[in-house]
Order: structure tokens, then sequence, then C-alpha cells
């Protein structure tokens, strides 16, 4: 069991920057990532539509027979996460949980702001994560539409992004939040940018890294753990034509993109 | 036959741009609109998958007895145009030939600017249809990605649209085009940005409106004109649940959307 790979799915790019964390985390992991860039994004879809792409990416990773699934798209975990626990044998960690856990660990003032797309957002699943462990948490959250395209422009650190930045995180900032999540596997690209318009007293959580170290945790718990010689490269599956994927997606990863295959879900 | 619906279909709520046009232009005529909003949007998307979504949705609105059929999406006339007037026996037109036309007509030095999605862009399209028409002019073409979720953000009038436009559109006008063709549906909304950062010496080709002119004359030519003593509303169909398409759509046509109905392609 230990030599199989962990399963990394996303609607698309964004879920990269959560296998470059545990790249560099779990480095002797194979990983198997699948972008289901035919329809991505989730973000603005319904639940149940969400909930059917959710199961076709689960069962696609588990014919690969990977040992854990890592569901790597916010949206995704907040639509989807329970039923797939429910339904599919293996661990499966999601994006949200490990993020909002460290928001509750740096917050000293109780007020955390959540960020992600409309879709996570209007679930409310960050609100019930952070409720669940402290009660008393005060969340608010904001949808941001233009940050998916903004990171995937490669304009994280152009005016157009600070602009963007300001007018979505204004109303966060009035409440005096003291923590920002960042609730979409995107937007670790518009950290820099982010972290400058909130200033030094808003500290902000990477939920790529964190979801990162829930997995290694989840494995050294259950004797998961991988000891390679010499790691195999990921591999990747897209459910559209490779080009704009392994386009956009290197600045995600940090490094070029290779393996690439496409496959059909539905 | 003249009593049948004109079916226009696109990824999601741009090509109400088209329809809120046939409403004004051809007012008696009843109206079925296809949006499929579970896979919006198609312009990140390759030809291959572009080409599969516009036939399902044809095939669709085939099933509703339309008289005509409308593409009312730059990314699917570019890629699949052709393979639906093989395919099928109706009239289809598509919204790049029109807006083509009209900046040939509008253009005096022979240099075009055209802007769309990266599917648009990347097709050549538009530089086939102007070329076809007019071989020796002149086609400079920018992908802008920012102005979909702009547009359906609300913020057509905010000066992060003033500076993606900026941005997007100098390379163009570089080259001194003295004529922009919005190859996209959504770009109408941004018009008057638009125009105030080309400047009054570039004219601005609407190919939403020039769209609903072709489908105009093709029904008088071929005896199709609908006289309506009180024509019934438009019909919607999407493929993920309405919410998000009632309330983004109502200002791409102008009117609050009413008769939606959720159906399956796939």
């Amino acid at each position: 069991m230990p030599e199989r790979a962990i399963g990394v799915f996303d609607s698309g790019v964004g879920g990269l920057t959560v296998l470059r964390e545990l790249r560099s985390q779990v480095p002797d992991e194979a990983l198997v990532y699948l972008g289901d860039t035919a329809r991505v994004p989730y973000g603005t879809k319904s639940s149940l539509t969400v909930l059917k792409y959710a199961h076709e990416a689960a069962r696609f990773l588990l014919a690969q027979r990977v040992k854990l699934l890592v569901v790597a798209c916010n949206t995704a975990t907040a639509v989807a996460l329970d039923e797939l626990r429910d339904r599919y044998l293996l661990p499966v960690i999601g994006v949200i949980e490990p993020g909002a856990r460290r928001a509750l660990e740096v917050t000293r003032n109780g007020r955390v702001g959540v960020i992600g797309t409309e879709g996570t957002v209007r679930s409310g699943a960050y609100e019930r994560a952070l409720r669940a462990v402290c009660p008393g948490v005060e969340v608010f959250a904001a949808a941001c539409p233009l940050f998916v395209p903004l990171a995937e422009e490669g304009w994280a650190g152009h005016d157009i992004a600070r602009l963007a930045a300001r007018e979505y995180l204004a109303p966060l900032l009035d409440q005096g939040i003291d923590t920002l999540v960042l609730g979409c596997t995107h937007y670790p690209l518009l950290k820099v940018i982010l972290q400058e318009v909130v200033g030094p007293g808003v500290q902000l959580v990477d939920s790529a890294r964190e979801t990162a170290k829930a997995v290694a945790c989840r494995l050294a718990e259950n004797q998961l753990l991988h000891q390679a010689a010499s790691p195999s490269p990921p591999r990747y599956f897209v459910t559209d034509i490779p080009d704009r994927f392994v386009r956009v997606g290197g600045s995600f990863l940090g490094e070029p993109l290779q393996r690439v295959t496409t496959v059909s879900l539905d």
C-alpha cells in the first residue's frame, strides 16, 4: 500500500498549488493529478453539478489505485467531501478543514476572513468548519471571481490585481479581521499583493500548504508514508487537450509540467 | 414554418446580448435560448471539446423544432459553424461573419482590431472571415480573458475594467487600428469603457447587433419572418441550476429573466 500514489484532483490548474506543497512536504510520494479542464471552473456551478463531477473524478483516481485522495479544489471540497468520504473506503482529504484549523490557531481576536469562489462562499463550508471547532468565531466571507483569471493571466503583481484586491477585501477589513484564509487553490499566486492590501496586522492562511501538512500527518498516522530512493515524477491527467494546462500550470506548480495525458470522465 | 422559434445558444449568459438585439430587431419572433452553464466557459477549451458541446446544443434546439439556429458564442462559431452547417438542414448563423462584414464597411485604413476569448483568437476565425471578403485587410487580434468576469461581476464601469482595457488594447492601438470588433458576446457590456480607451478615432463593431441584423435579413430572404399579434416571451434552457444565470443574465438581457428550465445535454 505505501508505494501507491496519492490522487489529487481539481477542476483545472488551481490544485497544482496543493501538488507543489505535497512535492515539498512529502517528496517521496508518487502523485497522480487530475484536472477536469473540459468543465473548469467549478466555482460558478451548482452543488448538484459539482457533486457529479467530483464523483467522476474520484472514480477515475480510484481506478488508478491511489492510497489517499486529495480534493484540491475548495468548491468540490465544500460540496462533495462528505459524500466522497461516505462512498469510498480510502482516506479523503479536502482543502477546507486544514485551512480552517490553522486560522483558529493564528487568530487572536476571533475574527476570521475567508475569500474564495462564489460556490465556496455560497456553500458556507468554511463557516461550518471554523464553528465546528470554535463556535464563537466570527467569520466574514467574500467571493472574489476576478482572482482566478488574474492568477491564470499572470497578472498577480499588476495594479489590476491590487485594485481588485482592495475592492474585494475592504468589507472584510472593515470588520476588523486579523486572519484571512485563502479559500481557493488559485490564490497562493496572489499572496504578495494580498498581504500588501491587508497589511501586516492580518495573517494569511494558505490552505494549499495546510492541506499538504494534513496529508503528511494522515499518511504517518496510517503507516502509509512512502520511502523512495528515487520518487517518480507526478503523472497528470486532464479532460481537455493539455496545451493550456501545460502553459498556465507551470506558474502554479513552479516548474514545467510533463507527462500530461487527456482522458474522458463522462 | 414562420411561426417556429429561432434557437439561440451560448455557453452561458453572453449570448443574451444577441437575444436582446433579436428582441429589438425582430420583435415578433418566438425565441428559445440555451445556455450551457454546466460547462461554461467555452473560450478556454479545445476545439474538439467545444465542437462536441456545440453539437449537443444544436441537437437540443433542433428537438425544440426551431426554424433557424443562432450560434451566439464566438468560440463555438469559430470552431463549429461549418460543421453545424454541414450536418443540419436549417439555416445556421454565427456571430463572426456579421461582425467581420461590418468591420470592412467601416474601416478606412484597412487595419482592424479584434478582441475575444483565448479560443476565438487562437482559432484565427476573424482573420479568415475578414480576409475572405477583403484579402488585403490587416488584422490584429488580442485575447482579453478578464473581460468576461468583469462583465459578469458588474464591474464594466470600474477602474479595474479601464486598466484591463488599457493593458489589452495598447498593442492594437500601437498598430494604428481604426476599427475594433467586439468578438465576444460579453463585450457589449464594456462598450462605454472600451470606446473611452480606444478614443474617438476607433469605431467599435458590436457583433451581437450585427448578428441580429443578419438574422433579420436571412429570415426575410427565406420568407420565414413571423408576424405575431402578441409574441410569446423567450424560453430559456440552462444545463446547470438557473440561480446564477438569472442573477447575472438580467444585465446582459436588459430585463429580468423568466421561464428558465434546467436540462441535461450529455
